[in-house]
């Protein structure tokens, strides 16, 4: 069931991208490709996912929030070209295909990620059919988990932390920064758009930061287990960057273990929804067992 | 007297953006000393002001709107940074100062210019006192003009063309998309927040179009005959990186009849306004009289 849901969901995602950022008609046409580039070569679009699931879960019909749920799949983007580029992570293949800056130079990948950035927020502020407050609160929620004080800033602690001994807390506060914030921003997002009341929201937001967690320690243990053909990278890119994670500072037992647990706490905090939050619930579960 | 007015306008600008981008308490401390090295390496804050001064052209008092102007500093800023980077334009100083990748390295220039683009947005949703519909309608306006449709389809064209014949209309479209569409955006947003008629704000859109053209025109003068240390980088930079301009394409004569021709159309537009508008009359004027 979850299968088909998230091929169903993904796919309209990728075809409001296509509307929102074209092929055609428009100038100049290399720029707009780059940034196409990357939208479709293929995610999981979990982030507009959790959106729509989000706002399901309070009762309201997720299709509705195209807009604001395609713009974060291209803050997601924007992050991934820059975060690829050879002065941050350096990397040549990212889900199998050549990264952004292999195929158009580092000069076109950058502002194919800031032209990404600005058309996320265009979608955003484009959602039709929402109360113009209501569309204010979701744009500010996504502006303060993608910038200095969210996803960037975490990006930034993860640059400069590269080849250092980090310890836990300084690790934890990196990934909540770097991942966590922008699964939060999408939960949250969705419940704001579906009016959810503060229980719910408080509710949902837990929900979210246990799912960010369990997110990036799995992605963790993958970047160790996994093998290339199936994470679409190279295997042990963390450990050739010199990267802490939650393997390397932890157990591979004891990180399974806590994935374990963060997974356990995210269905917990879902106990205020019945079945609505059925499809949040499989989303998180099916991380432990996800391998790519 | 205009050079008092810019005065108290930059402070309050700079002001605003001190407490939009704190150096206390943030976390990690490297990305806002980053993001504010640049901020506050001394720009004239021709946006923030071109916003304020067209809200009063229009009536209103512009400082009432203090949010929105210093977003879009943060948005010229950020393009700053990216422009300076050795994949674009490979610039060692700006204004004077060390470019941001020569103080902090590339990758956290790339992540100071991500965050205030994100805080720019984040700046101007927060913007008190203004009904949620008129400040979504700023926030797209801002957007429309930052991203691939304006500045950034603008710097890819810009990119792709070094060391290219371009003819003029190529030129004309280029400078049009990377500096004219923020002062466009600019200027919009000032007249938009003040709730300017239909009529007032195609004027204003008449002027800062003219004005951005005066601008670009009277830039490229100044790479060819202005000093280093009357424009705080090395002159000649156009010619170096083989860029096409308004003085290579037509002759210095030419160009400083066609910006004066700019200067004469901004002041057109603005007749059906009375002496609220006279900052906007200086401030075009002064475009030709500047040496840096």
């Amino acid at each position: 069931m979850l299968k088909g849901y998230l091929k169903t969901r993904a796919a309209l995602v990728e075809e409001m991208m296509d509307s929102l950022v074209p092929a055609q008609g428009v100038q100049p046409p290399i720029i707009f490709e780059a940034m196409r580039y990357s939208l479709f070569a293929g995610g999981k679009r979990l982030r507009p996912i959790l959106l729509m699931a989000s706002a399901e879960a309070v009762g309201a019909d997720g299709k509705q929030f195209l807009h604001v749920a395609s713009g974060l799949e291209m803050v997601h983007t924007y992050s991934l070209i820059h975060d690829d580029l050879p002065a941050m992570d350096d990397d040549d293949y990212r889900r199998g295909k050549l990264t952004n800056h292999k195929v158009y130079g580092e000069g076109i990948a950058i502002l194919a990620g800031d032209g990404l950035l600005t058309a996320a927020f265009q979608a955003i502020l484009e959602q039709p059919g929402i109360d113009a407050g209501v569309l204010l609160a979701v744009a500010q929620e996504v502006a303060t988990a993608s910038g200095a004080y969210g996803m960037v800033g975490g990006q930034a602690l993860d640059l400069i932390s590269e080849g250092k001994m980090i310890n836990s807390d300084t690790l934890c506060f990196m990934h909540r920064a770097k991942t966590g914030a922008l699964f939060r921003g999408a939960v949250r997002s969705g419940a704001i758009l579906a009016k959810a009341d503060p229980e719910q929201l408080a509710a949902l937001t837990r929900y979210s930061e246990q799912f960010g967690l369990a997110f990036q320690i799995t992605d963790d243990i993958l970047d160790v287990v996994g093998t290339q053909e199936s994470i679409g990278k190279p295997v042990g890119s963390d450990e050739k960057n010199q990267k802490a994670t939650y393997v390397s500072l932890y157990s591979l037992e004891q990180a399974r273990m806590m994935a374990q647990t963060a997974v356990d706490e995210a269905l917990a905090a879902l106990s205020v929804f019945g079945p609505t939050a059925n499809v949040l619930r499989e989303l998180v579960k099916q991380l432990i067992a996800r391998d790519h």
